[in-house]
């Protein structure tokens, strides 16, 4: 290694900050604090103990969490291993978790407890998983703890689990070989009915990281509540930027309104992350009361309308509102705030603020292009406002590929840069501003869903024909998906049936809550679904297609 | 080149402020100010203009400027074409600004006209220097210019030059193939006679502004006045760092009281950086006053005593300490603030404060090792605060390398740790605080200055037999050199006709105001001069060795 080079990871974070650091609280949950040091040795620990259960470097270790320390810890503890960490969406059904444990081929799987009631039932089946590990919280002891063991694997307590490593002393060296070997693989819905694993590497992390200190203003004085889902996009990477800057993280089982404003009182919370629907679970709560403090909220998807912005500006709320996809380790574009728009009106300020804006500091600057030529035929569309066409995005802001699909990642990376599926114009100051989807994906409360996974599942009743699912506008989610089917010749399949057969075949926030039996769905000429006549009626009357 | 990866470079900075801000003030100095587009615009020119006047890529390109806004441009213009910066030390004799031409090759001289006159001289010397390049900014239409053209060396002043290159409209690339290509070249004094220079990469200097955006705290509000020497280590990378925040640089040409006043309150300025003897100037100065905003001042070698840190903090200063060679692009060590500091009284806190710190976000841990020991063998001294050893350093914020000089670098890199000749102490809570230094250097107001070139000068003297020089205390510019001499015998050699001699020899700001003639010069058994025995005589009373 030359003397001037060292690979950049997001480990350098932690292992700076438990040196300068030591007696500065970084994680609070409940009644419980750990400091700087005790959070090092916390990874420390868990890290010997993955190791000593013989997880080698390049192996994956699935986590299926909420936004606990555990699930923290674990995006230190499993590249300070050179593991790779597997973050699954806690709200997935079994069977997807199941799909996700053997696609990805790891080897542990470490469960809250809460999930482990429903993993319980597909345990036998997974192909890879060697050991389950069972993490139970010092906030969630009353919760029951089953403790079936399925044939095969091994399934033991983090306690346990942890004792039993206690021996191994190895040094752990707080650095990697690589700066490009993969960190992280996360799981998304894209267009295909199988979710696709997007591999993060320990360069794209760091520098995503060090953007959002410059772009959401984290610094030492900084408390961050964990709103956003951690296993969502490595939690956008906010845990890593968080321990570079050495602040304070708050972490909460559940984003709801009480639990929310006791934290933001309690610890004086300066920063959060999340989709609209978490600004308007916030500011909607009884308990909504003025700031002492500012509170930062980097928002995605879309930005609040401008009756609910001077709202929360005048509780003591700013925001920062970025673009992004899991594809791009969340946030690739800031809108940048521009002086002059302070003197704007509020609907004309709140349009300058909708757009998705500009590439962060460390992200290369993303394009729009025409999506009428071939897709390895990068042609910008012109930047009037108009124009629409696919926002694409390249550098080291910009996933390695998909996780064992040589496929799919050639056609993401068309031509050398990502195209995000996403429509939109590129404005003449060069901010793009998003205007509808190109991908068949409901984007609901900040979670991809799939339309053609939802299809396939409702498609597998024997009494359905044909089934379209779109995104219809929801007030508290963005959108939610809604199906049309055409059922069987004299069949009355009704909607509480649907529900029923769906249960296990697909996550809750997946599946429909809208029904609509039609005789023939609109086609083209050459067969194809016309999704948008579906679509065009739902959202009749909505200027924005693209929301939460 | 993948998807995922663009190299890292500074030039992204300016690319992408100019889009994203382009109507906000980059710059100014005087009267004039440039907006992002105009200061990208007119990096533009100049690198058409090099280009066109044949300037390669990995061709060394020299400036010889006082804080002037041509100094900024040529940070990005030089490399926008691939090519090298060498930066001049505006206060070397032109002797020594014509070794610093030909070592580095530089095919190109750009001057400030104010140094004219004194390079006149050595021009027709020069080995590889094709063209002169003869800058005047509006600020200083006043100074007379004379365009002698020396045999061989096309003169021609900026506007000419640029005139001439209008024509050539090839697309300029705001990006480069390897991040580990050479960026700029920084001459620095060391223990050797010869000044060596020091190679600095695009990626060093992206990640070194990025730190110093986090640690010195700059912002798209933050307002940056130009008391540090742009030539000196790329200024810190801090204009970068400013571009990169999207902030405003003020330039001035003379870091006096009265100017700096001026330029404080006219531009509310937030943020400088300097030697300590820049804030003995801005603190005494006549037009000194409470300041309406907060300042922060990031400085280098010593912090300022607790006296003086009271005067400061009444006045609206804060401090930031860092500490760092040209070896290290500016800053390695930040001395970061401790939250329970603010309990301890006035000199307690001040000694904390006085401590060189922790390695910056992007840096690595800083080692001070063991000194008798062979320098590949890197043995850490117990971190008691007690045990004295050398400050040794690594990864991206350290150098290439020397260029052109392999010798030097190999020894510098002993053991695959940059040495920095500093000698210092581990504390216990892992901050490193600097006592003495190793190599034969005088730190004269935040300039290194090698004793041993200064001893070359005095020993060329026929009536001198022996020289010795070390740094003595001086308010002012914390350390000047002070010469020890053994005359010839008989001669009647005295300071006057030393000082005419060392005139063209020496850059003023090395020339000793200090002699001492003495019978012998104190030396061991096997005849090195103890240095530290005259340096013990002149810093009795002194608890401070390494000052600014």
């Amino acid at each position: 290694m030359q003397p001037w080079h060292t690979p950049l990871t997001p480990l350098s974070f932690l292992a700076r900050s438990a040196d300068v650091f030591p007696d500065v609280t970084a994680l609070v949950h409940g009644d419980r604090s750990w400091t700087y040091a005790q959070l090092h040795a916390a990874v420390e620990e868990r890290a010997r103990a993955l190791r000593a259960a013989g997880v080698q470097p390049g192996d994956r270790v699935a986590y299926m969490m909420p936004n606990v320390p555990e699930m923290l810890i674990a995006q230190f503890a499993v590249p300070l291993i050179d593991a790779v960490l597997v973050s699954v969406n806690t709200r997935l059904a079994p069977e997807e978790v199941r799909y996700i444990c053997d696609h990805s081929g790891s080897s542990v799987l470490v469960l809250d407890t809460v999930h482990w009631p429903e993993i319980t039932q597909v345990a036998p089946e997974l192909e890879t998983v060697r050991t389950i590990i069972l993490a139970e919280d010092d906030q969630h002891a009353d919760q029951p703890l089953a403790r079936a063991n399925p044939a095969g694997t091994h399934v033991v307590d983090l306690e346990t689990f942890l004792a039993g490593a206690s021996a191994d002393a190895d040094e752990l060296v707080w650095a990697v070989a690589d700066e490009n070997q993969m960190l992280s693989i996360n799981y998304t819905s894209g267009t295909t009915g199988r979710p696709k694993g997007v591999m993060y590497s320990h360069r794209g992390a760091y520098l995503n990281a060090l953007s959002e200190i410059v772009h959401s203003g984290f610094d030492h004085d900084s408390v961050y509540l964990w709103t956003l889902p951690m296993f969502h996009c490595s939690g956008w990477c906010t845990g890593w930027a968080l321990v570079a800057a050495g602040g304070l993280q708050v972490c909460l089982r559940e984003v709801r309104g009480p639990v929310m404003w006791d934290l933001i009182d309690r610890h004086g919370v300066t920063h959060l992350n999340g989709a609209p629907t978490v600004i308007t679970t916030i500011m909607n709560a009884e308990e909504a009361h003025d700031l002492d403090q500012r509170i930062t909220i980097t928002t995605a998807a879309a930005p609040p309308s401008p009756t609910m912005l001077a709202r929360m500006a005048d509780r003591g709320f700013e925001i920062v509102h970025v673009y992004g996809l899991t594809e791009t380790y969340g946030p690739y574009t800031v809108c940048e705030w521009q002086k002059p728009w302070a003197e704007l009106d509020g609907p004309a300020r709140a349009a300058k603020q909708a757009r998705q804006g500009v590439g962060m500091l460390t992200a290369d600057r993303a394009r729009v292009i025409r999506t009428d030529t071939d897709a390895d035929e990068l042609i910008d569309v012109p930047a009037d406002g108009a124009t629409m066409g696919e926002v694409v995005m390249r550098g080291n802001n910009v996933m390695l590929g998909y996780y064992q699909d040589e496929e799919a990642t050639a056609k993401a990376f068309a031509g050398g840069w990502f195209h995000s599926g996403d429509l939109g114009v590129m404005h003449p100051d060069g901010y793009i501003e998003l205007r509808d989807r190109a991908k068949d994906v409901v984007v609901s409360g900040g979670e991809n869903i799939s339309t053609i996974e939802v299809e396939q599942a409702i498609a597998a009743h024997p009494d359905v024909v044909d089934v379209a699912v779109v995104g219809i506008p929801d007030d508290r989610w963005g959108e939610r998906p809604k199906a049309f089917i055409v059922r069987k010749d004299g069949a009355d399949l009704a909607e509480e049936e649907l529900l029923e057969f769906l249960r296990d075949r697909l996550a809750r926030y997946k599946t429909p809550r809208h029904y609509e039996f039609l005789d023939v769905l609109p086609k083209t000429s050459t067969g194809k679904i016309q999704k948008h006549t579906l679509r065009a009626q739902e959202w009749a009357g909505r200027t924005a297609r693209i929301q939460g």
